[in-house]
């Protein structure tokens, strides 16, 4: 969930106030039509880290906008009137009317979330708190309130330089207390239990923006954008379809993703190759023959880049199972039957029992890959979807399925090279077909689809692991290894 | 919740006969219609208690309709299979595909009721399932699945004779097991414990309906017609919105209501109510002081119809307390700054802190009296309007409040004879109006959506009290009486 926040995304000075004039002109603009319109309110909901910028975008947003029709509201400790009222209370007093635009700074979020890290109650007490917040912000957006959800990360390394740079600097150091510290104390703890809290509020009709908080220019571009594009879609339509109000992801501003930022460039030589893949396929093979396997099992998905390699990767998975074991699920376009199902339905039929594996050659993902791009399903339906998977991943999870999702990627370069080399190869020219040319014309609207992808659905008890391919040894043993560590760690 | 399914609902056989060949043809029809639209799979749900013609019913319904096109499961003990999956993989593998019909006996609701009344899990456990389920359908309707849900409901004196008598039969004996008895021995607990789950997951997409199982014949009829209903409704819009797909609520057959079958010849003397009116307002005023009502706080909803006396039951009340611990809110049309928020957003504000007591003299509720009848709103807001209601109320429970709802209802005689006195004193002429004369015409609608009220939003944490008033004093008192035991029941 935060690791599309942890690319190291920055806008130079020099972009960053040519495209501002333009970007205050139009949010400006775009808030009178809202004051005009008054058929929904907005809420901007403001959380995340300490230091990562959230009071400074607050305060921004409050420069670049007309204030006058900003109700910017931040929630500290309860007051004697909140405490002796139910928890929502004071979010309801906050909430903006029709028309108006409301900045909540630490909402209704933040007290579940920072009571959790500080021990002051438990995952079972954390769990209802969400659900309350997800009916809530349902109830919102069926009375029409577009939500916008912004969390600000810093990655560990970066929210300690930032704390002391801030600190060092005379001007600013009182704006770092000792509460700022002892937070710091509890990153990790604090990262874990915000993303699992995020993933499960990240719904279709409210999803949270993670917003990468290093670089001022990148978020505050980002956030004023996203709040213009989201204001203005709704606005175009005159009374949308509810779930129509969630603000679609865009493209990061400075064309950096996460794929970008991946070395392409490691490789293993043949000898080392061969002796990694026997110490790892034995390794692979001993875990899931141990005793502890059979209260769990694995579950892998492949995903990729066509001619990225994923089906040589997997018969290396393979080969180091016992075939009673193991079942590949290769995924195509759905069946008759299979369409008259809900599109999950295909891929709870083929769930190992325990003590088995099921590797999914495609899977579930086709729903916000290629039915986003190819149009083959709504706006709602996939971005509902984020959150339904993470809530089926969750469910497997819970059951004792050890859920690991490689992205197998190549360079556009690279797999222009083996296209043609199949095409050249008689015995391989069955691989390439005029849809793999097609795909490949659509380089860049996957390559956002698969951004999204990550940033919504990767998470702790399902993650995303980035593989980069151009090198297949490196690759084939990248994934072995990941294997026998994702089993090691829940055994 | 069950109190709708305990008014003594029958159908006499004449009358069933006359209407079942119509239904049974009606019903066949729908059904191919269905199979040859084959755009959305119907899942009927099957649950209640024990005896109250669940069985006998889904027989009914597979003799009814075409049987090669209903798929029915009766779920039991898991087996090995399904035990080493996630908890709801057996369901999903019974789920029809679009056209067709699902007939889900003890669906996903089920384990985790019967769990819980047998004290293997706790309430932490059963809140996350049941929330779980509502994710589950709502990704079911989001699908486009039709969901009806029945459960079926016998007081706890009629289940007790309806076990007997089949016990008593030679030829139905064998259908009584240890286990019935067993469950029977649990009735309050099991009552208790699925009226929890049933508000939890009654939702606006997917609301249970609760059918009184003692006369077959109702409950055929009843099921029938609903499902009728709903296909058709279903059908007749070509791709209708998501929530669209819930069905409406009907009337009940026999055209008994809670309301019809209230003993309206109730009274008091006058000096019986003197008496009895200065103890419990001496008993109330002292609960009020008491010092373990500090912890909590009371929130009298007062509604009924036109010139059933809310007004001075409210003043008896109020007359109790002392001026500075309690407030009256009297709620008409939203003023426009409560039109641009929410239609909760008012009733929050006036929320009492805790060890006082707001008495709201209408209420929340005109969302699905006057706003449902005058067509205010949609359908869907009203239909979602219940499941956030009974959250509402849930919450402010958790908070220590002790919700009491009063429905004050007289007969419509009674009614007529009041307006007319009204008109003829000079000082009560205020008090009625052209809208009192038009809302009565409207008898018969209202009666439907207080029935429907009653049915979905009344439960253990915040009950309906329904107070015939025909006669005031009577009215009065059980009123005083109710709110003194409340509170004796929460301290």
């Amino acid at each position: 969930m935060f690791e599309s926040a942890e690319v190291g995304h920055s806008i130079p000075d020099r972009e960053y106030k040519r495209e501002l004039p333009k970007l205050r002109a139009e949010l400006l603009n775009t808030q009178y039509a809202l004051l005009k319109d008054r058929k929904f309110p907005v809420i901007i909901i403001i959380g995340g880290v300490d230091g990562a910028g959230k009071g400074e975008t607050v305060n921004i947003l409050n420069e670049w906008m007309d204030p006058r029709h900003i109700h910017t509201h931040a929630f500290g400790e309860m007051t004697d009137e909140e405490r002796e009222r139910p928890r929502m209370w004071r979010y309801w007093r906050a909430l903006p009317p029709k028309g108006r635009i409301g900045i909540l700074f630490g909402a209704w979020h933040t007290d579940p979330i920072v009571n959790r890290v500080m021990g002051k109650t438990n995952d079972a007490e954390l769990e209802p708190a969400m659900q309350e917040i997800v009916r809530f912000e349902r109830m919102l957006v069926d009375e029409g309130a577009l939500i916008l959800k912004f969390w600000f990360h810093l990655s560990r390394k970066a929210q300690k330089k930032r704390l002391q740079a801030i600190e060092a600097d005379p001007k600013t150091r009182w704006r770092v207390t000792e509460t700022d510290w002892e937070r710091f104390r509890v990153y990790d703890k604090f990262r874990k239990i915000s993303e699992a809290a995020l993933r499960t509020t990240s719904t279709g009709h409210a999803p949270w923006n993670v917003i990468e908080g290093s670089d001022p220019n990148y978020r505050y571009l980002t956030v004023g954008r996203a709040i213009l594009a989201a204001l203005k879609h709704r606005l175009a339509g005159d009374r949308p379809a509810m779930t129509r109000s969630a603000p679609l992801p865009e493209p990061a501003l400075d064309g950096r993703t996460m794929l970008s930022g991946l070395d392409y460039g490691k490789t293993l030589g043949r000898k080392t190759y061969r002796s990694e893949l026997e110490k790892y396929q034995g390794r692979l093979n001993l875990l899931t023959r141990h005793k502890k396997f059979r209260d769990k099992s694995l579950i892998a998905v492949f995903e990729g880049a066509d001619a990225a390699g994923k089906g040589g990767s997997i018969r290396r998975v393979t080969g180091a199972l016992d075939a009673r074991h193991y079942q590949v699920t290769p995924v195509a376009s759905p069946s008759d039957d299979e369409r008259a199902q809900p599109y999950l339905w295909r891929f709870w039929r083929n769930l190992p029992r325990r003590g088995r594996v099921t590797i999914f050659d495609r899977s579930w993902y086709g729903r916000v890959l290629v039915e986003r791009v190819e149009k083959f399903c709504s706006e709602e339906d996939w971005m509902r979807a984020y959150h339904e998977i993470n809530d089926f991943e969750a469910q497997l999870a819970q059951a004792g399925g050890i859920v690991t999702k490689f992205w197998v990627t190549i360079t556009k370069d690279e797999q222009l090279k083996r296209f043609r080399e199949r095409e050249k190869t008689p015995f391989k020219s069955f691989k390439i077909t005029a849809e793999d040319w097609r795909n490949r014309k659509k380089w860049n609207d996957y390559e956002l689809a698969v951004s999204d992808m990550i940033e919504r659905t990767s998470n702790e008890c399902a993650p995303w692991v980035l593989i980069p391919a151009n090198d297949k040894y490196f690759a084939r043993i990248e994934i072995l290894k990941t294997l026998c560590e994702r089993i090691e760690g829940a055994m």
